[in-house]
């Protein structure tokens, strides 16, 4: 059977820009493609994968587990997780986890029989059992085990920022709201930075937050607008919390900001088209969906990485709420 | 080597249920799965997909081409599409095409080599010569041979609804809005629609379109509003040029709906949070892709389809730009 190189010399190019075209991976001009393509069929050289995979007992894939890419945060790091694979020539498989415990540890089966190289996800389930150190996966937000690498954004120097820029708007007494999942999640690091700015700078302020899932929202917010009509600020930990706190708060009369400061965290308008335009801890999500691959790559090739959690720094972007 | 039927045997289940669990497919009680996982450890028992693919040279992966999932049409479609193919044990493979040729091409060549069961996308180019009447490729929106069987929204019947609702809201002079691709693409069935309704109703109306992609918003907007003062009414051929529209409008003073109401295409706004609520023709998006999914598995199977175009009913639905 043909060999790489046959097709190589017969198209007159590298065996370099061959592997680039039959892999897909870098820039090839179209000519050049057309004429490795023609060397292929002439030759008959099929470069099957699913051989190649057999023989090597390797993937070229990646699972994404999200909890859903309907939302605009996961969708938006999906974006750059894929193009970051595509440059190396890795695909990306989607999976809706929604959290499923079951979906999840099916993908663990997967990457242990090297069905797929490597795992990132946002996992909701305590696989630390499941799981050795150097096992290809990387974990974005939610840091569970000591052992599952983790990328995020600064949450903790997020609350931080938060609680200084509501005080600089003019905030006396603001207020921290979201929501506290079962397990261990780095996102209740904004409450903490949140927290620990106020006392820093003598600060009063409120913390409001009920178990996650919120549920039911109206009783949630109606709750939060009864008891604290005297907060002046609102640093939400995401910024649906903050949409929705507003979208109520508005129909009480309550005007933002002129009696309400209000901050979110993500970042997840990418355009300022639908108002109001929330003032924001925006996460870095391409740097975070970088990394997180460049991570992966290393576990792949079975480097032991010197840090369990790699914190990106955020900014603040003020919109029409402060 | 140990049999899959040694595993029901030795686990106590049927034959389906430990291909469930191996495929993931169909629901399994967690203590049936723990049960037959252990049979197959202690069996040693491995469901080499990589093998078994080799054998079969068949995939269960279905490859998903977007211009870029960041979209929120198309990631609340990588949604409801990755769910429909779940169910049958199908996985996603997400690629942000961005409508390079090169990268389409490619996931042609995977399916020509059964490393893809099939292709859903939205495909830029024309892959027409490339392809066979029943190759299992389902393409949405964007219908270009006869040979890829497309899913779209009724186009026509959305241009024509828009025309009615702006009508009816009160427009006098309504006018279209929108940019033409190279490539025929089943959008431009929306201007037909408004253009055809609107003669029907003996309604005097206004054409405006650019080539697409529009790179100089600023000029694209700023021509009509200048040219067009009279309109009063707008149906933009997507969400997005309604939202820009519009943020251009208020600008100048023009009230929205007052002074001009607006409709837009798609339904992206899938919470009343941020505003203007767009007025919008819905986009059945969940119908859409697991119809797309039904009719992928049915040229899967070999069978022919009776149709190649498959038009899905749209709905007005009232935001408060009318």
């Amino acid at each position: 059977m043909a060999s790489i190189k046959d097709v190589a010399n017969l198209a007159g190019v590298a065996v370099g820009t061959v592997s680039r075209v039959i892999n897909n991976t870098g820039a090839v001009k179209p000519e050049t493609r057309k004429k490795v393509k023609a060397a292929i069929r002439q030759l008959n050289y099929i470069p099957n994968e699913v051989a190649r995979n057999f023989k090597m007992q390797k993937s070229k894939m990646v699972a994404l587990l999200l909890p859903s890419i309907w939302h605009p945060f996961f969708s938006e790091l999906a974006y750059y997780i894929e193009d970051e694979l595509d440059r190396e020539g890795y695909k990306l498989m989607l999976c809706n986890s929604g959290g499923k415990p079951e979906k999840e540890l099916y993908y663990l089966d997967m990457l242990q029989q090297n069905k797929v190289a490597g795992i990132v996800g946002i996992t909701y389930n305590d696989i630390e059992n499941n799981v050795s150190t150097d096992i290809p996966i990387v974990s974005i937000d939610r840091h569970f085990s000591k052992k599952i690498t983790c990328v995020t954004s600064d949450n903790f120097e997020g609350g931080r920022l938060a609680l200084r820029e509501l005080v600089k708007a003019g905030a006396k007494r603001p207020a921290f709201m979201g929501s506290i999942t079962k397990v261990f999640s780095e996102t209740i690091k904004r409450k903490e930075g949140f927290v620990h700015e106020a006392k820093a700078l003598g600060i009063d302020y409120v913390v409001y937050e009920k178990p996650d899932p919120v549920t039911d929202e109206e009783a949630f917010y109606g709750e939060f607008l009864s008891r604290h009509k005297d907060v002046d600020g609102v640093f939400a930990i995401t910024d649906m919390f903050a949409a929705n706190y507003i979208e109520r708060a508005v129909k009480l009369g309550i005007r933002i900001p002129e009696d309400v400061k209000v901050i979110g965290y993500d970042g997840i308008q990418d355009h300022g088209l639908f108002h109001p335009v929330l003032s924001t801890i925006r996460q870095p999500v391409e740097e975070m969906a970088r990394m997180t691959i460049r991570l992966l790559y290393k576990k792949i090739e079975g480097e032991t990485l010197d840090r369990e959690t790699y914190r990106i720094p955020v900014v603040f972007r003020k919109g029409e709420t402060t």
